[in-house]
């Protein structure tokens, strides 16, 4: 995909282009308002920026939509180009209708991301910032959407620039002194340039540490709930989920497939892994089945192991997989049978799904497992791999520099590893790119942003 | 559903509610802009309207979104109340939330089509004009499409409103007469009125006519593709969508599926009948096989009779099924074959469907069948079943009073039948109308519009 070509006024629809009331056609670039007046039965070269014109989009004299049509002028708009919306019907005809007329006219399709791309390569808005956009879009929980939004709105990468230009004063002086070296004088001041590189490494493993945790969030904390048949697996799943349906569609619109299998607890998302496979092994030799599916679940986050509030509970227990006994919370459902048990369990959970007896204190266990209920607002957090793996890069430049310092290593080795720093913390917030970079970060995002 | 409550200030999303670039939420009602105001960071309540404002949807001093607000002042925009449209980010979350703060601070969610409802309630628009709103987001086609949009602009009820506005004028007259009864005065020029009553039947006449064409436009022309097994049935169909298909994937966003089975000539939407069925059938006794089929697809508009071009032609035609002969199109596939075959029959395609010959021809035939070719672009068509019975109505009380003014039948009793009259032509474009009747007419439309 060519993202390269800036020159072309690009186009394409934002509001996902299934049929709805209200659709968004997007165009940006340099001929965005010429083209649209050649579709448009108005003039619309000196109406005001942030204005919107009602009127007829027009093909040959024929009408295709009355439309309303958004003007942002040129460093006024997302993009920081010229730009226009179109605010059509919402069918498919005329969706598709309008696109073509455009693309007639001189408009090119927008690849993925091109318009966030155009924003950051008009220095709206840095690469972090708008690598954000596409979490954003794609956010379905509280946190995850807290986090994405936090780094548009700056988030890390402010510290992040602050710091590299910090290092690169002292980088500049470094390589001052190494074009005097010969006359021995030393401009770079060893001691605070020693303080500058430990805070940079306490900050970098900060936000790589923040990854594990940036990582569940983006993606769902994986759960597998497990334990031998008619344990009630498929109740406590009912129970925990059905609630939420309850809580979702309430919400007129809401897309109730993408939550099937997901549960929202306190703003982050759990991912119900299924384990109903365990059913057709277990029937035959139960132990082995629960062992295959502990296998199974050996990728998941959280093992929910399930067993019957009978008098056989040690038993029930002795079959748990050791391996994975951090991960695993132990669940004794059917507690409304009455049975006569010791409750002399640590980091058990005693429900009944059928009555949803404890349910609200298997949800505390969940968020407790995972330790994000302390989580502070303040925190950056990291939940893009790219910046996870650059900012491990960095670190290990960083350790290169303070293991060059201890051994009082000259400026011209040091100045390899600092540029190599400078390289890996710049590529996050894209002070450093390559279009072949560029080209992979964006053609991931959606169509129209 | 309480269309009724034009007091309350109602809010949805009106690009479909699933993930995409940006998601519009609409808000109109008396408090829009001051709903909008508690949950936006700048004070819109002195801004111009169709301009647009950038800034935070904040919930408790917590940002939820960077948006674009337009507001379009009360009497200037579509529902002719005050409305503020939201340009948000367009996930799941940051929807739902935003619809969720609205609920808060006063909005309740719009009932289907209720912006449209509370245009036409304001007098922006008629009832047909807004009926055809739905009609034209859910257009698939470019006659469909042609159609609504021309009825959106007006189309045939200004002609209605006008004709009914004449009615009433004698109407009001003949009442007159009747109070004045004994007196023996005529108000009423018989012949003006003669005249104007058969002007109505003829228009009512023309109107009801096209409704036959009408909804074909607006539903798709049913096509069954029937023969005996390996005749070419399926070859014939996928030359026939796939050309169809390269055609529409050149258009970016168009959704495929869509048009699995629907094929378009010329800007209409002809639907292919799955006729599978009939292979299960024809493998044990074909005839049967074939007349079975035939039944199935008797309630197709048109039967697409695929035989093969070998010297059996004559026989295979004796199996063609009297009853379905008018709408029957006879095609003669596998000419490639080269058979000697005489080609002396009249309303027959040869074709080829795996060359892709003869391909124009059949599709000309299909068009010619259906008799849309020659459509004048003036000619008013109606496409809702509503606006149809309520015209047949409407011209049940036409002839009534056509026979009455021939028997010359007193004032009196031609009220009646003119009041009747009044009423089912104002109940299309809205001047009668009942909250039964709007209920049930907006309740069908999307959300958001």
């Amino acid at each position: 995909m060519n993202y390269l070509n800036q020159e072309d006024t690009i186009c394409a629809i934002a509001t996902g282009g299934n049929m709805s009331a209200i659709a968004i056609i997007r165009i940006s670039g340099n001929k965005a308002i010429k083209i649209t007046n050649s579709i448009f039965n108005k003039d619309i070269s000196n109406v005001k920026t942030h204005t919107i014109q009602y009127g007829n989009i027009i093909n040959n004299k024929n009408v295709i939509d009355e439309v309303l049509i958004s003007i942002y002028k040129k460093n006024k708009s997302f993009t920081g180009e010229e730009s226009v919306e179109i605010s059509c019907h919402g069918s498919l005809y005329i969706q598709n209708k309008i696109i073509q007329l455009l693309i007639e006219k001189g408009c090119r399709i927008a690849n993925p991301g091109e318009f966030s791309m155009r924003a950051f390569k008009n220095g709206k808005i840095d690469l972090s910032q708008a690598e954000s956009i596409e979490d954003l879009i794609s956010s379905q929980s509280k946190k995850a959407h807290e986090i994405a939004l936090k780094q548009l709105r700056g988030g890390f990468s402010n510290k992040l620039k602050n710091l590299r230009n910090q290092l690169i004063d002292f980088a500049s002086l470094i390589e001052l002194e190494l074009d005097f070296s010969e006359e021995d004088v030393e401009f770079a001041n060893k001691e605070q340039f020693e303080n500058l590189v430990k805070l940079i490494k306490k900050e970098l493993h900060l936000l790589i540490e923040s990854f594990k945790l940036g990582n569940v969030i983006k993606n769902g904390i994986s759960v597998a709930i497990i334990g031998a048949p008619n344990v009630g697996k498929s109740t406590l799943l009912n129970c925990l989920l059905n609630e939420e349906k309850a809580i979702v569609s309430e919400i007129a619109g809401t897309t109730r497939d993408i939550i099937e299998d997901k549960l929202n607890i306190e703003g982050f998302t759990f991912r119900f892994i299924d384990t109903a496979g365990i059913r057709k092994t277990s029937d035959t030799i139960e132990n082995i089945g629960i062992k295959k599916t502990l296998d199974k679940a050996k990728n998941s986050h959280v093992i929910l192991y399930l067993i019957e509030a009978t008098s056989d509970i040690e038993n029930q227990l002795k079959r748990l997989n050791k391996k994975s006994k951090e991960k695993t919370i132990i669940v004794v459902n059917k507690i409304d049978l009455k049975p006569k048990i010791k409750n002399n369990y640590k980091n058990v959970i005693f429900i009944s799904a059928k009555n949803k007896v404890g349910i609200d204190s298997l949800k505390e266990s969940l968020l407790n497992f995972v330790n994000m209920k302390n989580l502070s607002d303040n925190d950056n957090i990291i939940t893009n791999l790219r910046h996870y793996n650059e900012l491990k890069l960095t670190l290990k430049e960083i350790n290169e520099i303070i293991k060059g310092l201890d051994n009082e290593m000259t400026g011209d080795f040091l100045s390899i590893n600092i540029r190599q720093a400078l390289f890996h913390l710049g590529s996050i917030t894209g002070e450093v790119t390559t279009d072949d970079l560029l080209g992979n970060i964006f053609s991931k995002f959606c169509i129209g942003k």
